[in-house]
């Protein structure tokens, strides 16, 4: 199978599941750009996240599972900002065209889900399989959810309890992610101002927030999924749940501490320093 | 040098050049998203192209010098539709800081030159370095050129003589390669409809096109630069001119043959089929 006889098929399955063009896409694959037609009154968000095999996945990963953990992760960060994705534009290596296509199973299973156009992309052909996925989104002028909103006085919540990604992974069952997009889309009309994904564990990804706003936070406590530790709810990666701040109850959230004046950055947990211990993507995991 | 060390160097080398915020871009790396806010009366164009070492570079390439050509394969897309570029994305996978340095030096110096905002990015590490460039560009609304414009009696032309590239390569010292954007951005004022960039070749760009537009085209002569072969300026890859084609003359531009109505996606040379032997990225090159 050649590069166009691949294209072809990427193409075919597009049309019969409505992904080829729409959400303001007008030309997608094919030429030498997409072309995007942008509604007036709506900011655009841009996300990439990229994964590389014996980094963030193995070589007996399931490539369906690859597909849907990489759309996954990008969309978790337009849910972050509060936005409705719209389009994707994919870079894939590989030089296996069943691994190919099985990855494109699992990304466009969730594309379809979430309504994401596929409006272009970039096939290479290399011994070992990477790739990386741009996402855009939209939110409605100037309501983007930013992490430099936070307030001290700010109750923090989460979407949901924490830990089970690192506890599945520990089980060697590795959890499909599946990205927050209505809840995001949803708090603004709620106040908040303030979120971020929690993609490297809550220990840094709060720290990061906290930097962001010039704030420190307290936490209070922390609800673990079913069978997960403490250690791996406050450091685990790849839960992808939201973290976020408000002034106001937040219904369908869990608030697990609050918003405060101390050193810019400062993270405690039951009044003693907590470490940031997720992950780091230039070094080694740290947890 | 932590992920956090090296992102806080390469964005100070933003700030220095003028290239953290602007062109619609009003908030960019730091955050989930960047956040881009549209002209209206836009189209926007979007465009990725990966490279990875031992495919499109080796071990001894210079890391400025992968930066230089990522940056401008995709520059040389938005060209091709007619666009100036606006802001651009980049994932990065190298081990090595002193690369990833390398590689935003050379980068950064083209993006500078053509005002192009680091909007985001993402870096992981890899033992064999790679990166995947997405380019964002607008152009008027509706007047993107395409390669599907191309009609019968049109006259085809390109932006400059061919075959540098392939030969550059040949004598072991590869070019770096200038994206076309002035050109493009003149050529819907002057009628032009239809274009692409020879990346591939002209043999299997060309065809591309003719297969694009329905149509067959007869290539009459080519221009060759100094010192490259006819095999090199016909089939030779990475030349990143513009192919384009027109009723009207067109100053500073070459004339190469006409659109035809033969079977559609048939290239003929001195009115022999010409095979497409240009670069199939999926495959070996078979040049």
């Amino acid at each position: 199978m050649d590069e166009a006889e691949l294209i072809a098929r990427i193409e075919k399955s597009l049309a019969r599941r409505g992904l080829a063009t729409g959400n303001g896409i007008i030309t997608g694959i094919g030429d030498d750009c997409a072309i995007f037609r942008p509604r007036s009154g709506d900011d655009l968000l841009f996300t990439t996240d990229q994964m590389h095999q014996d980094r963030h996945f193995t070589a007996a990963t399931a490539a369906w599972q690859v597909g849907h953990t990489a759309l996954a992760r990008s969309l978790s960060d337009i849910a972050a900002m509060g936005g409705r994705p719209l389009f994707t534009i994919v870079a894939l290596a590989s030089n296996d065209p069943a691994w190919i296509d099985q990855f494109y199973a699992g990304f466009l299973a969730l594309a379809e889900k979430h309504h994401v156009i596929l409006a272009g992309g970039d096939l290479s052909s290399t011994p070992t399989p990477s790739c990386d996925v741009m996402v855009c989104g939209a939110v409605p002028r100037g309501r983007a959810l930013l992490r430099s909103k936070a307030r001290p006085g700010d109750t923090l919540y989460v979407s949901g309890p924490l830990g089970a990604a690192a506890l599945a992974l520990e089980r060697g069952r590795p959890r499909l992610p599946a990205p927050q997009l209505a809840m995001g889309q949803t708090l603004y009309a709620q106040g908040v101002r303030c979120a971020m994904d929690l993609s490297d564990g809550l220990s840094i990804d709060l720290r990061r927030l906290c930097v962001a706003s010039g704030v420190s936070a307290h936490l209070d406590s922390v609800p673990r999924a079913r069978g997960a530790s403490l250690h791996q709810a406050l450091h685990g990666g790849e839960d992808y749940a939201l973290l976020f701040t408000s002034r106001k109850p937040i219904p369908n959230a869990i608030a697990i501490g609050r918003i405060t004046k101390s050193n810019p950055g400062e993270v405690f947990f039951d009044d003693r320093p907590l470490p940031p211990l997720g992950w780091d993507h230039y070094h080694e995991p740290s947890s």
